[in-house]
């Protein structure tokens, strides 16, 4: 290695202090279910609360879904050279149907490997890829069909419940299952407790997929599915104008600290693969990627020089890198085309355009549509698992809901039961730009002609005329779809058609992403989705300041906003805070009302219920509360 | 006037250029009715299309909803110090059913006035205030229900259409018209124009208020129903932390320059009278206050102490001051309180806990449900319209539509039939924190028990688990309620829970709000708000970049997160930009495939529609498009 390279490589491998440590009141725990399956998760330690009576009552932990890998875990020593530790490896090995390569099989991936003017990038640590062998079927779903129940849905199974069973108790005790609402879940089946059958059951159903290649050993395994949590997707990756290796793997750890549940490598700049290769080693979350986008690196961006020989070589390069799932945009056939002429925005993916103007170049059917089989087989081999793009989503309101959007989702749907034949993942890739009126439309008719596959959708955003807020004006899209069955949100920033994100960017991205999620599974009636918003609602009520940001998606952010104009340590025991001050503060008063109560006493609860001062004034001198003790 | 009072009137009479200057690419127009009734709107001009043949296409400018007032017209003198010019005198003088004061005519109002302590802050013009002559009821509804049609809704109903009609045909022509899709407006009635006939049915109906105070002469007028555009309104005001009378001027004009509708001056803090009076003076926007703070504020914050005669004072004050709403928290009754005992997070509200104090400190019914018809004698002499108050709204999750809750509803429905037997406008305050499953109810109880009185809400949050984001958690919420008929969204900012917002608190604030309203807007199917969502996607398929911002919501912000990583000039008429670089731009590979199409030719369409590529093959040499010429 020169000198270059050293510090290339040594710049790439250092993560910033704000990436690494631990969420503020929080501890990186494990689930130990035996055979070296530890499924992590992350518990909230709170303060107690204190009594009137001067006494404390000590407040549950609560436990949350993590996914922020061991980066949060100051007992493990990250090394960006070596990567993750590869928890899957030896589960994999166990299933007996796949085979480590002699080097990558692909053209690309061997002169990628033997470059020489990339070797100063180049990922130190190569492991040879691993494939099925001749004729074995390695995903998730086949396994599913045939009754297997894997180490990684055992995984999920426990990762999704989050411990809900075993502190069901602490968690009543400390008040934190009050009033938990019933949900209208349109549909969706969520269980009481998530069994690894049940995981196994919607996986062999193809309600759900579980993206894990073999050759990305180094994820936590997690289901996009719309029976469990719903998940966030994080766009990260470098363009032509910006961004470097380094940076995007600190945006990926960066997006997993927020709570991504899975990347997608964007990147359409240089060193595509090189940067790919860093992501993934270090990734603790399953990685999609658009695999057109390099494939048109390699004709000089011309569309029209694409082939069938130069993509699916692309896919076995990448899908020997560890790529989890692929966006293929299959269903933007030639007679779709036309249907775009007439659009306010024409055709605004870029994996859609590019197939759009190849259709069009070669007078003929999409490559892509006319080799699916042959995608199907190259899926299959190492588990990638398909989330088929749409390409003709609607870029604007004007267009939403549109014959080229429908016709391209019924393609969709056709290919995912080819797919399925196959016996490997998909899910179903959605809009984009719909008004909330035309929302509901896309779910019923994802779930018709899907056949129940998991949607994936972006946004969508709600109006357009809020550039520079549109993470905004797409969460409330993504609120009301996920609500209604979208199983997994990608997000958006609030830099959306304006410039590449930065890191606050996706900080922003991903925790309104988070919240909308949240909100979702609050409306569906996830089993106890409302613990942590009770639990923050009641260290509110008390002035557990600290507990209050810490129990927050974004603790950081809270207590930033909250120093802005109360710095000093003491306000963060203040029965008050700067906006409403001391003496107006509503839960102040609320709490007075109570001691008030407390005084003057009696069962006032009951006469004033009726109605009847007179009464009550009778009962003054007993002894009894209006407000329960806290 | 000493030096003191000098420097301090002058620091207040400062606006800063950041809230004066013009939005960028937009000019403030008149719509002239006659008679002196002028009305104001936004109108921004767009820059050419460029067509592939090099020539240019005019783009229609769009006329939009303008709540900036005077600020943004650089035709117009400002000068705090005389307040804004008085729009209405010469309406209210004409009606004939109202008189000059010889001063004030509450005690505390005298007292203010005569206080050589405050005279230093005290807003330099005092005009003396009008009320109605003897038994005379001065409110638009009173006026509506006797089919007179007052200048006030000639006006809303000018300003609410935006010149729709008259630029119909430019729109059309400029192709903002395209794919208009029909909203779900959940029973709401949007006229396909709002004449002043239909205003006044509205108003006489109780399905819209127009919140305008005799003494506030200076206000634009508007409207709040749900078959209107969806208002937004932005809380301001000091506290008793921090933040001068100077401040909370610039926050009102900053307000109305980002878009609030009204605005409520919740100022807790010191000379919350004179605070009062500057920002009245130099609103163009209604005001409304929650008027038991400063009855609070007048008994050393001692809610026990409050009594009907401090109450019925303080009303007359900032009645006479011109404050055109009140919060009054008249439907937290007695024996609702208890009701609250086994919530999570109690009493919230910091008006309902002031009262829940008072009924229970004194065990019997509140003296502002027992004085009800008492207060409507002072509103209609001044129209002052009730915005009754939810003080029993939930403060989480948990607590949402709860029986307190909606025990107050019903008992606000009950309040509402007394206000329109005194011909007073009403509007109800809603929630709060509401997961989105229970939205609807919400909205259909407050329809069902208010008799589609306008319902205005605050959010609502849709989780818990976000401080630092409740703006977003709470637009979630906000859109979908308006969508169902809320008139009226309250805004939340980022500190909500956490401190008092600044200056870029209160524009994340209204731009959040002003983006969840208009989403509302298209769903409900509001004619034309589809014309600017149009507007800007157009000019963002052609790479005009300017147009996009100037459309935006938030132009300047648009403008600063475009410039982080593209800054140069050029950029701007660059057909990219920095997220996907030059080579990957969705939209410039359509814009390739229309050049493409054209090239190529043939009625290539058609044949391409009925998938036939051979078919295609044999129009090639005719020269037709694919896509149409932009």
């Amino acid at each position: 290695m020169n000198a270059i390279a050293t510090e290339l490589v040594l710049k790439a491998a250092e993560l910033s202090n704000e990436v690494r440590r631990p969420l503020p009141g929080s501890r990186r725990v494990h689930v130990d279910h035996g055979n070296g399956l530890r499924v992590p998760m992350r518990e909230i330690v709170l303060s107690p609360t204190r009594r009137r009576d001067g006494s404390l009552e000590a407040n549950a932990p609560v436990t949350v879904y993590d996914t922020s890998g061991a980066y949060t875990d100051p007992d493990v020593k990250i090394d960006l050279l070596a990567g993750l530790p590869a928890l899957r490896t030896g589960w994999i090995n166990a299933r007996c149907d796949s085979e480590t390569l002699p080097g990558p099989s692909s053209n690309s991936g061997r002169q990628r490997a033997e470059d020489p003017n990339t070797a100063h990038l180049r990922f130190p640590q190569q492991r040879p890829p691993r494939r099925a062998l001749a004729g074995a079927n390695v995903s998730q779903m086949h396994y599913a069909r045939h009754g297997i129940i894997t180490p990684e849905m055992e995984f999920i199974a426990i990762r999704e419940n989050a411990r809900l069973a075993e502190l069901r108790d602490s968690y009543q005790q400390a008040g934190y299952l009050r009033r938990m609402h019933a949900g209208q879940p349109f549909g969706a089946r969520l269980p009481a407790e998530v069994t690894a059958e049940f995981v196994r059951a919607e996986v062999a159903a193809g309600r759900a997929i579980i993206p894990a290649n073999l050759n990305h050993p180094e994820l936590e395994p997690m289901i996009i599915g719309r029976n469990f949590r719903v998940k966030v997707n994080a766009n990260i990756g470098n363009s032509a104008v910006t961004s470097s290796i380094a940076e995007e793997v600190e945006k990926m750890v960066w997006a997993a600290r927020w709570g991504a549940d899975t990347i997608m490598d964007l990147s359409t700049g240089k060193h595509i693969h090189e940067t790919r290769e860093w992501i993934l080693r270090n990734s603790p979350l399953p990685v999609g990627t658009v695999p057109i986008y390099q494939a048109l690196e390699k004709v000089g961006g011309k569309a029209e020089e694409l082939s069938w020989e130069i993509f699916r070589d692309t896919l076995i390069e990448q899908a020997e890198q560890g790529v989890d799932y692929f966006t293929i945009h299959a269903g933007v056939r030639l007679p779709f085309i036309p249907m775009t002429a007439d659009r306010l925005t024409g055709i605004v993916s870029r994996g859609g355009s590019i197939m759009a103007k190849w259709c069009l170049a070669h007078h003929r059917e999409s490559f892509l549509y006319e080799h699916f089989e042959d995608i199907c087989q190259i899926m299959k081999a190492y588990d990638v698992s398909f989330s088929l793009g749409d390409g003709l989503r609607p870029g604007s309101i004007a267009d939403a809901n549109d014959e080229a959007q429908f016709a391209e989702l019924r393609t969709l749907g056709e290919l995912t039961q080819i797919a399925w034949q196959h016996e490997v993942q998909v899910m179903i890739e959605g809009p984009g730009h719909v008004p909330m009126q035309l929302i509901a439309e896309n779910m019923d008719e994802e779930l018709r002609h899907c056949h129940e596959a998991p949607f994936y959708t972006l946004g969508p955003l709600t109006t357009d005329i809020a550039p520079g807020y549109d993470h905004i004006t797409s969460a409330i899209g993504a609120a009301q779809i996920a609500w209604h069955g979208t199983a997994m949100l990608c997000y958006v920033t609030p830099k959306e058609h304006l410039g590449l994100p930065d890191k606050q960017d996706v900080r922003d991205g991903i925790i309104t992403y988070k919240l909308a999620a949240h909100a979702a599974d609050l409306a569906k009636g996830l089993p106890g989705a409302q613990v942590r918003d009770n639990a923050l609602s009641k260290a509110r009520f008390e002035f557990r300041w600290e507990d209050q940001f810490n129990l927050s998606l974004d603790p950081d952010k809270a207590r930033e906003f909250h120093d802005q104009t109360l710095p000093q340590e003491g306000a963060k025991l203040a029965h008050f805070c700067s906006m409403c001050g001391p003496h107006f503060c509503s839960m102040k008063i609320t709490q007075d009302v109570r001691d008030y109560a407390a005084k003057i006493g009696a069962d006032e609860a009951e006469a004033l219920d009726a109605g009847m001062a007179e009464k009550a004034a009778q009962f003054r001198a007993e002894g009894a509360e209006v407000y329960r003790e806290a």
